[in-house]
């Protein structure tokens, strides 16, 4: 993408209503942009970046064996007088009647709906095990919606739903998940930690939230240090195959956020050494609530016996439009947003240094074809703008790589490539730096 | 794809609230389910047509040089307010309050939002021409929401906006997106004609309505049949050359629908023998409308001579959710749906006529295998039903080719190739089979 052509509208101001890093610099990068409280446009750089996340979502969720389905964002409001839950919910919900005076809602969740398309053509056990998901906006009318897409109102959530004839199958599924959780985080180019968890309005008796680590975030969490060490399961993973011992090695350490940690046992269990204490941000949770809905909303199956059993349920979560602001707190700095690979809404930012300088626009042309060629998001910075702007400009929209293309350079034969995490710089020739940027498109 | 392990619950019987085929295929096949009037839950086989329609329209508008973002459903009413349409919409608006009572309303579309980001970032003409688009859910709440996803209330569009200096420029702006609109189309398999249309309540003077032919459509059209053989823009198409001739051919035939249909020029104009009347469904409409919200909105650019004025605008819908049951209508048979191969759930359907079958099935999992690697999206029927019940269903379904297997033709050393569209069937060997979908993949 040529930045002159592009629709990248930076802010050269601090935006007032900014408190926190990311919801500042998602504003100054021209990332989002707000509409109304806690309701996002998200602008051409800032949507890359959803697109992206959203596809490695589908990917390890499918290969986990679930089937993407898309529910609608309204929802009858009887619906949720079924399963018991629409007093219940309260103001977050956001209630609406339609030109009929039907009641309608906007969902915040879809057990409910999930349970009732479940029930409608699932009637063998056959059928299960189960897992239905979708990627689709949900609003929750928040009091204060505050901290950008990290507590907005309208915002993007991967919800997947399982359905087991028994506690055993649906704890297997519960498993699955689990697992895929922690490839989906890690192959975002992120950590994020499972810890036990309360199980809210969703219901049930076993969950566990993820969380990543950020100064600003909203919950306290204590957590033995070898849990920022384990590995993470690898590709070979088979979803199929027994996944309870990754499970076990990932409960057996100390992990909790304040509404459940105890710290008796945090300082029984975890040597004072090894105790971390920090701040996290919640970026996905996953819940077991066996026949929380299934027995109000009468989702059975027959099983090989030939009775009949209400269905045992999980739901899984993940906040896709909320990890983008997690990510960026944990990784930004002074001048601007540090992406991981796998989700800058541009690998490279090419910038050139002289636009007017027929040698320099040459160069960049050739850099910014080849890397295009060879499958590499490149941003083009062509505008006219003083080389200082530029810079500035590239750091706080974060590129994982820059590559600095000027008149000097190009007379002894090189460019610059500035790693933009650690800010370390390189002088290489242009086909060294296309070598570089192409090996390390996996890592 | 195992039909074992896939959530696509077809429907015996016909749906009785159905009144035309594709509503009726589209909930038998377990492509839709309705969650309340005119609001549908996308079943997974549904998601895949509407995921690779959206995939060929963000294509060729990235092509066209339009840049893609998403602008939430939920709006404030004061932005309609601004522009002058919030009293004017009528009932079809969703108006909605918040716990804090700030009246939203479900966007039903978003010149007024657009315009709004656009004055907000946008300064001078240098940055011009530019072209936003998204792809996203709408609502509109029609009074008697009917006809399955063709008249719903919740559907997804593709709504691109255009921003020009002055006429000139945006009709440049407007015939780009005419073009790239009957390219959309060819691609997606399907023909949409042009006709001059009224422009409603979105405004302007310059309009067209793209349309499909089928039975069942909303209304009459009339037009020469020249305009069904005009030749489409090919791959090598430049956008930012002059498309007028384009234009200028395609309007040169006469196409209107009945709001604008001229019966004397109709008769006059186009020989007995070339009259075409039909019907037609709405599948996309193009506007231009000047400053009908630049004005109000004061959506102004500095041009090269330093003086500001109000941009010149356009919008351009397609209407994603609709164009499947469109397809559906202008392709279906008695027995079921006759996808257009680049929109199919899967290109092929593989039944296995024997699963308890050894042999059988090993060439069942020899061809799946095959086909996933050559990157044919592929559905194999491996459930116990009769042989009867899986030729129906498949067909019902309607993925362009079959591949029946079963023992007497592997005795024989073939398998069964059907073409969906003509029902002509061909005996051939794997080896065969398989060179004959793989050479047709990008017919």
């Amino acid at each position: 993408m040529r930045l002159s052509r592009y629709f990248l509208p930076a802010l050269k101001e601090n935006p007032a209503e900014a408190q926190i890093a990311s919801h500042r610099l998602m504003l100054r990068a021209g990332l989002i942009r707000q509409e109304a409280a806690g309701i996002y446009t998200w602008l051409p750089a800032g949507l890359r970046v959803l697109r992206k996340i959203e596809a490695v979502v589908r990917d390890e969720l499918d290969r986990a064996g679930a089937l993407e389905l898309l529910m609608p964002t309204l929802q009858l409001a009887d619906l949720w007088r079924e399963s018991g839950r629409y007093e219940a919910y309260g103001p977050e919900m956001l209630r609406i009647r339609d030109r009929h005076e039907r009641e309608l809602l906007y969902g915040p969740t879809n057990e409910d709906m999930i349970t009732a398309i479940f029930r409608a053509h699932v009637k063998s056990y056959r059928a299960l095990p189960m897992n239905l998901y979708q990627l689709q906006w949900k609003f929750r009318d928040e009091q204060r919606p505050r901290f950008g897409v990290l507590r907005g109102r309208e915002f993007l959530m991967k919800d997947a739903y399982s359905f087991d004839l028994d506690e055993a199958g649906a704890r297997r599924s519960y498993r699955r998940m689990f697992v895929a959780y922690l490839r989906i985080f890690a192959r975002l180019g992120i950590r994020a930690i499972p810890m036990r968890a309360e199980t809210g309005p969703i219901g049930g008796d076993l969950s566990h939230e993820f969380l990543v680590l950020a100064p600003s975030g909203e919950s306290a969490v204590y957590c033995d240090r070898g849990m920022l060490e384990l590995p993470i399961p690898g590709d070979d993973i088979d979803y199929d195959g027994d996944l309870e011992p990754i499970v076990r090695q990932w409960s057996s350490l100390y992990a909790a956020t304040e509404d459940v940690h105890d710290i008796e046992r945090f300082e029984r269990d975890v040597p004072a050494e090894r105790r971390v204490q920090a701040r996290g941000i919640e970026v996905g949770q996953v819940f077991y609530f066996g026949t929380k809905y299934s027995q109000p909303m009468k989702a059975a199956v027959t099983g090989a016996d030939g009775a009949e059993r209400a269905i045992h349920g999980g739901s899984y979560g993940i906040g896709v439009s909320r990890l983008v602001g997690a990510i960026v707190e944990a990784g930004c700095d002074e001048a601007g947003i540090v992406w991981p690979e796998p989700v800058a809404p541009f690998r490279v930012g090419l910038i050139d240094l002289d636009p007017a300088d027929a040698t320099v626009s040459a160069a960049c042309e050739y850099l910014y074809a080849q890397l295009q060629a060879r499958g590499v998001d490149v941003l083009l910075d062509d505008t006219g703008e003083r080389a200082g702007v530029k810079f500035a400009h590239m750091d706080l929209l974060g590129p994982p790589w820059q590559i600095v293309v000027g008149r000097r350079g190009l007379e002894r034969g090189v460019v610059e490539l500035k790693r933009r995490a650690t800010g370390e710089r390189t002088e290489l020739t242009q086909e060294d730096a296309l070598a570089r940027l192409s090996m390390r498109r996996n890592e």
